[in-house]
């Protein structure tokens, strides 16, 4: 049995404790969270606070580490790394090098296995990315996401005065799909619909609505539509986290032959499967930890 | 610069020679073929005889082997492990196991690095079969094969008594891979159409068609359909070889939560398309000799 610790409880540490119940030959030691344990609800997991986490060093295989890329992982995956293998999900594109630097010597020094940056999107599509670049090497890659809630574009949306609640939904255009596989050019604009579900007061709506077609990187420029609903609505349609994309490569092998190759995802539930995958490479970790492969991989 | 041999030059060593040029780091060392070299007629590769292969020893870094499985791989990718690295794209699914620990001891012995069964189905399809069951274990896996020309189908009509010239096309049902994704049973007679397409003289259809249902393995129990056309039409319209197809799995990662991948190939040209993806592994060959990974892997 390869023993497991919960780092965190969230969206994600819930879909991992969840998860656990699908691997037989994993078991849970428990969830390690900051706040106070009797403050945690769990589906049945035993709460410890994150301080005793060392306490349990020979009890646990493997940490998954379920905070947040920001605040958390940066850290953390560093600090952990140094006892226990680990597995994160630190999903910042641009820092995953950097991230990957600071986990290996550590890793490596402790004689521990690390993965880092776990997950569908940089995880498992990152991957047919690299391994469809390997096998058409003249062709192009374009990925949708959705139809599904962007975490990220939410948050911004929250952020917002006024806003009281809010989620956004990445719908991708499946004529734009069409169109690329057909060796057409697409343009960024055309490739995602943004739906934006807020609440906040009448009075409000028109400002709110322009700071939102006006954020920078997020949705200006994008084909982002705004709806205001009320409090009732939200809850009742809004609650379920739906995800997915396509990653497509179109290639040519010769001048007049082209290969089309499309990985595609439709999940009911985004953090339940990213939970998933995360024990997949808690698995891969402990059996690379056995075989002595040591330090930071992704 | 990775120096390629082709070994054999059928469909499949063709489109090597075609890809080669789509990999900057690959250089061509030449065909080696068992036929008379002045009878082979490349796009602009040097031939050599087969038997004269081991005095190109030094200027070789990977053997792309493109013979028939049954005939050429079975044996020569044992005989070949003992001087070179290999690529082979050997299909028998059932067979791998022992073709595999075959080459294994032959490799490690020489210090050389042997990759086989590399190609698309086994090959790509397999990989993405291993990685969707690890990361969503409880949930069940389809693969539907086509739109395309079987190889296999299509040689079993060919040994037919009359029939002179044949090709069989693979159709998948995309109503019973929509019910697979909804949760429905489905069943083999339904997953896929398979059309024949038949030249022979008038008074031998009615037996052929009866044999070409009646095949057992193949046609028997399928969904079958057989057309007699011209030899002018066969040349006309059937000389083409796309393929393609999709690994479907549908999974559930909680009692409500569903989750659902599919990886889908659209090829226009087969040959090309797993020409493509021996030299991707070559590639790998040639590394991991380097790193010093020998044996055989798959």
């Amino acid at each position: 049995m390869i023993n497991i610790a919960i780092v965190g409880y969230g969206n994600l540490g819930k879909g991992v404790e969840q998860a656990i119940n699908l691997n037989r030959d994993m078991r849970l030691v428990g969830v390690f969270s900051r706040r106070d344990p009797k403050s945690v609800q769990t589906k049945g997991a035993k709460v410890y606070h994150y301080s005793t986490l060392l306490d349990y060093k020979d009890e646990i295989d493997v940490c998954v580490l379920c905070g947040s890329s920001d605040k958390d992982l940066r850290h953390q995956s560093v600090e952990l790394a140094e006892h226990f293998n680990i597995v994160d999900s630190f999903d910042i594109h641009a820092l995953i090098p950097e991230h990957l630097n600071h986990v290996d010597p550590v890793s490596k020094q402790s004689k521990k296995t690390a993965i880092v940056s776990v997950g569908w999107d940089p995880g498992i599509f990152s991957m047919q990315r690299a391994l469809l670049d390997a096998i058409l090497p003249k062709g192009k890659t374009e990925s949708f996401w959705g139809y599904g809630v962007s975490q990220g574009h939410s948050e911004v949306l929250r952020r917002i005065d006024g806003v009281k609640s809010a989620v956004q939904y990445s719908i991708p255009n499946e004529t734009s799909m069409e169109e690329f596989k057909m060796g057409k050019e697409i343009t960024n604009y055309d490739k995602h619909e943004r739906r934006c579900f807020v609440v906040a007061d009448a009075q409000d709506h028109q400002r709110i609505k322009e700071e939102i077609l006006n954020t920078e990187h997020y949705f200006k420029g994008s084909n982002t539509t705004v709806f205001f609903i009320s409090e009732e609505e939200m809850k009742r349609d809004h609650q379920e986290m739906p995800h997915g994309g396509h990653v497509l490569r179109r290639a040519k092998t010769s001048e007049k032959m082209t290969q089309i190759a499309d990985f595609h995802l439709k999940l009911e539930s985004n953090p339940e499967f990213t939970a998933s995958i995360l024990l997949a490479y808690a698995r891969a970790a402990y059996r690379m930890n056995q075989a002595e492969d040591y330090g930071a991989f992704t």
